[in-house]
């Protein structure tokens, strides 16, 4: 095993579950930031803007800079204004500031993320229509659910499932687990992929995701964690740890 | 090829799309009353009761007895029936009245039909939470769109997908492609699978799936059809023509 340098960390249900930091998830950080461990954050939150998710970790107490934070939206944003598409965004509200200086008349591209309660049939018709006319899908991740306070709910995964199979159409996944979303994360950390611990509560897109990028990953029972996911994982090699402050110690008793 | 004593139709796309019928659709079951050729129908619409499809079917022209048309909310009521199950049903309002004598209350069972834009984020996510704990997936078909009179929309299939992919599950799938929905209708017809020929507009629940049932297959080029649809078909043996009157010419041409 490549020597461990450097920490990657999903935030939700990893750092925090709503609005509530996870216990100890605080004090692991604290841990990681003594032992002169970096860190970054990779999540495919896609109800709310970069700017969003950072103010509610400082108000959850913590220390985290905002440029150390990647999301899915971010990377979809860049591949837009790279292949000068306009979007025809199924996002939650929450989002729409993050793309509101982009062209949004006369959509070419289907872009998919969380939009929880915008998901209704009549949205996702018009996008399907818009995909049977070549119209790309792009998603900002293929998570099936997300733990709310109330119980596991519908992530983006199972919307872009629906469209992908309305039209005969693969989905462009630009969050976890493309690799490449990985690997922009690493780059910013200045390793070598293997020698980065994705730590995440989504067996698939945090874990798997991460080996089949050449990291190495830890998945935590928290979150959306379920009673068997490790066995789901389809690559071998993953750590599994009870929360952060177990994942972290093991980091630290390793490096 | 064995001799063709029967035919089995699909109904919207083949006999009428919305509440018109396609022309030369009533000439064309004429010449099969003409020959002596039994028919059945067998459908998968998931939107309105047994008993209004064939309302509709004689406000638009044609004479078809209501017991011969086989529905896929049918099945899925006989097999709940059979079972025990209470469902918790995604279906159309106009749907309803078919389930209205079953229980409903405390639900062990997720039932899916086309539901329109009864299809939401709470409802699916509500199905969703049943199925991680365990509660069987039913789906009236997995078609993956219609055409109405303002464009493709999309069918059950989509939402199927969709769910089964978040739980991690596979639905039973009770309409067509199901051969057991194709074989209960044959059985109607007192014939073998391979005496029959079915005629539908969706290359892979009427044409793929009545081949794999061991049935004869026509796709034809009206309602659902897109170009190429015909290289979509997984097996081989369909026969294509541009549309009902063009199909029964052929069978008749045939016997």
């Amino acid at each position: 095993m490549a020597r461990l340098k450097a920490v990657l960390l999903d935030l939700s249900g990893v750092l925090y579950v709503g609005a509530e930091p996870l216990p100890g998830a605080q004090a692991a950080l604290a841990r990681l930031t003594q032992a002169g461990v970096p860190v970054r954050y990779i999540t495919n939150t896609t109800r709310s803007t970069r700017a969003t998710i950072h103010a509610q970790l400082v108000r959850m107490g913590f220390t985290i800079p905002e440029d150390e934070i990647f999301t899915a939206p971010q990377a979809v944003r860049r591949i837009l204004r790279e292949r000068g598409l306009r979007p025809y965004l199924i996002v939650h509200p929450g989002l729409a500031p993050e793309f509101a200086d982009l062209p949004q008349a006369d959509p070419d591209a289907v872009v998919l993320g969380d939009a929880g309660e915008t998901f209704d049939y009549a949205v996702l018709n018009a996008a399907f229509r818009m995909l049977v006319k070549g119209a790309p899908l792009i998603a900002m991740g293929n998570n099936r659910c997300f733990r709310e306070a109330e119980g596991l709910s519908l992530d983006v995964g199972p919307f872009v499932a629906a469209l992908e199979y309305a039209a005969g159409v693969t989905a462009e996944v630009l969050g976890k687990p493309a690799p490449e979303f990985f690997h922009s994360a690493v780059a910013d950390l200045g390793c070598a992929p293997d020698e980065v611990m994705m730590i995440g509560d989504d067996y698939a897109a945090d874990v798997e995701g991460a080996l089949k990028a050449g990291l190495q990953a830890t998945l935590v029972r928290t979150g959306k964690y379920r009673e068997g996911d490790e066995a789901r994982i389809g690559v071998p090699g993953a750590w599994l740890a009870a929360d952060i402050g177990e994942a972290v110690d093991r980091i630290l008793a390793a490096r």
